[in-house]
């Protein structure tokens, strides 16, 4: 087939025309198919059922050190889980804080204790005429969430296949002392599934921001996440990076097991610098008596080490892997030479980029809903929601099963083509 | 005996001799006993150890809606969970969101949203010139040490009997609008152990406070913690008598199973009105994508129901009432009589007050830890650590076993006896 563009009007009606009755059909079908967000399926969840056998009544809930995991205490977690996760992020275990069941918990947490008591002793952030931050778009939208709920100015930075555009963050942060961080998903990227490169994590660690206390709000939430066994992203370590660097206070980075055991009753964790930890221990302290240790222990038993989590990583690839490519099979065989888009084909992580022709996004997303399909609101991937040439959408292809993603991503494909033959149409009309 | 101000100073220099001499035998021993926070005893935790297995790898964690526990969603808490809770703090469950293992971090987060955001669309606390708590004393040192975080004046309320006085929290609130809340530990008071009478009560709920966004914080962390079948203490329920009140908005209520289960691994709760509780979600929009409904479930298939937890923590008192007696005994066989202290004899809760002479508790507390026993420090229970007149002590007898809170106690009371004869001493040589 032609690409659109290249058709005369006339053949484009016509193809329009059949696009619709085949649209019709499936919308006669009564779907309701989500896509909306990066959950875990069914089947991923019972991968971590064994969980709940770890514990049981006869069990010693004593850690190695003699804490009894059920009683208060051990603020930063207890060691076992601080070595399996400093394992798992590649730190240095007194350089972690066992957190409780949510990483974007402690992001926000950490934006709000830098509003009201400031960061490393610098002014709160409450108290500043302005506070910016540096949004690499498309982007994770429950981030941005966190900086438009505090008012802070989002200023979008292009994500390129390598990362952010590092010659506008080194020149922001270099000239505007009220950027105050960046928002990062550096490996698997949500939406784009893409990880920064060598060059763009040592850019990143280099930094030299004009305000003291900038801090890079490294994500890498899917750090585990791969789709294969030796088709893999490699992600250089920030945190030692930034050390080598001179640098060593510049980063605060987050890891969690929400999408290894179960969301919602996983365990997050930060690993920084003694001087940013302390910072985190002094509001940590007031905050709470401590994070639960039974669900701790309860982690480190049933992975044993490092080696048990990517052994289970794999069995959760194994799920997964058919749905990311029957997404991108889908999307080849419907769209691919009609010029009607592009989309990423990440090596692992929760998600697949797609965009479409500017000014379609909205119209995409808004056909399939219709159709009884349901993707993440398209402008979801920028701050604000303002996608400013509506075209990116983000396709969240582990929670539906295969059958029903094989529909959705037919219907969606459908509603493309419909909104690209619409647009052309449109724009040679006007 | 006679009381130590009406002996010679002679009679006086003889006992003090006499009890340095008992001192320095337990001193000998090198004993390691801490009394100093309010921790379950090893026999409470084990209590719950059927916790762990009432979920196993065969369970069904789908709840009544469909909800499956294990994955993202529900925001405030599961159903089943706020319905057990629900019936726990005597308010409907739809007045109610379930959160994580902390009711104290949830405080914090109040406070904190408060501070950046302002109540219920009022001016955020950090915008004010000053903002002021009211601070009944003695009272919890968490509480206080959240407040002091914030920046946040803090004014002492004498405690009476039957709760903070009314007079001066009423005179306060309605003069001073900088004036945005007070701490309340209303049953089983933290640490007198007493209960807010039905007066005090109704004289909250009626209220005029000059500040929209003023606030009670009403921390019902012991509402079900009672030592005796019988001789219970009986709180009116806030929420309903405030809407009764025609005050719906002016308290925020608190709770979790913390010492009920496991401290730490318990869920926490709040119980407010539609209103506040849409301030607490949008806030919690943003912060989490939900707490830990697999720990939610575990509670409620462990529970049952109310009567579950009822005849739980009927388990609880029969193992801490005789610790509590021990305490009453040691202190009434040691010191009665000698006008050197007065103490509570609570009916439930985690505490026995001690009010020693002016000027004795950090000497005494001192000197119990030289003879190996650690109390909460002297001064903990008022704002910013300093008791004005150095008397109060909080005594927390579940931790220790029954014979080391013997030991423990016979050391406390001798460090009372032999503090107050120096103070007597030094008082009629001055």
């Amino acid at each position: 087939m032609k690409q659109y563009q290249e058709m005369t009007s006339e053949e484009l009606s016509q193809e329009l025309a059949a696009l619709k009755v085949q649209y019709k059909k499936y919308q006669a079908l009564g779907l309701s198919l989500d896509m909306s967000r990066g959950k875990p399926c069914q089947e991923q969840l019972d991968l971590s059922m064994g969980m709940m056998d770890v514990l049981d009544s006869a069990s010693d809930l004593t850690c190695e050190d003699g804490t009894d995991c059920r009683n208060y205490g051990q603020l930063t977690g207890i060691q076992e889980a601080r070595e399996l996760l400093g394992d798992m992020m590649e730190n240095n275990p007194k350089d972690i804080i066992i957190y409780g069941n949510s990483s974007l918990n402690v992001m926000f947490d950490t934006i709000s204790r830098a509003w009201t008591h400031g960061v490393m002793g610098n002014t709160p952030w409450c108290k500043l005429p302005e506070v910016k931050f540096l949004c690499p778009v498309p982007g994770y939208d429950r981030h941005f969430a966190i900086t438009e709920f505090f008012g802070i100015e989002m200023i979008p930075v292009p994500m390129t296949p390598t990362g952010p555009d590092m010659d506008m963050v080194e020149t922001l942060v270099h000239e505007d002392s009220a950027i105050k961080g960046i928002w990062c998903v550096p490996k698997y990227s949500n939406p784009q599934g893409i990880s920064y490169s060598d060059e763009t994590v040592r850019r990143f660690a280099r930094l030299q921001p004009a305000a003291p206390d900038f801090r890079i709000f490294w994500d890498n939430a899917y750090g585990m996440h791969h789709l294969y066994d030796h088709k893999q992203d490699y992600l250089i370590e920030i945190l030692a990076e930034c050390k080598r660097a001179g640098n060593p206070d510049l980063v605060y980075k987050f890891s969690s097991t929400s999408k290894i055991t179960f969301p919602g009753s996983g365990i997050a964790a930060v690993a920084t610098s003694p001087n940013n930890m302390e910072d985190f221990i002094s509001y940590l302290r007031k905050q709470t008596i401590g994070h639960d240790k039974v669900n701790q222990l309860r982690h480190v038993r049933f992975f044993g080490d490092i080696h048990g989590i990517v052994e289970h990583m794999r069995k959760h690839a194994e799920i997964i892997r058919p749905k990311f490519e029957t997404v991108e099979n889908i999307l080849e065989r419907d769209l691919n030479g009609l010029g009607v888009g592009n989309w990423t084909t990440p090596l692992g992580g929760y998600f697949i980029m797609f965009d479409s022709l500017p000014g379609c996004a909205k119209d995409i997303v808004a056909r399939a809903k219709k159709a009884g399909v349901t993707m993440t609101n398209a402008g979801a991937t920028w701050p604000y929601g303002k996608d400013p040439q509506d075209s990116n959408i983000r396709i969240a292809p582990t929670y539906p099963s295969l059958q029903d993603l094989t529909t959705a991503m037919e219907i969606f494909s459908l509603c493309v083509r419909i909104s690209s033959c619409k647009k052309i149409l449109a724009d040679r009309a006007s």
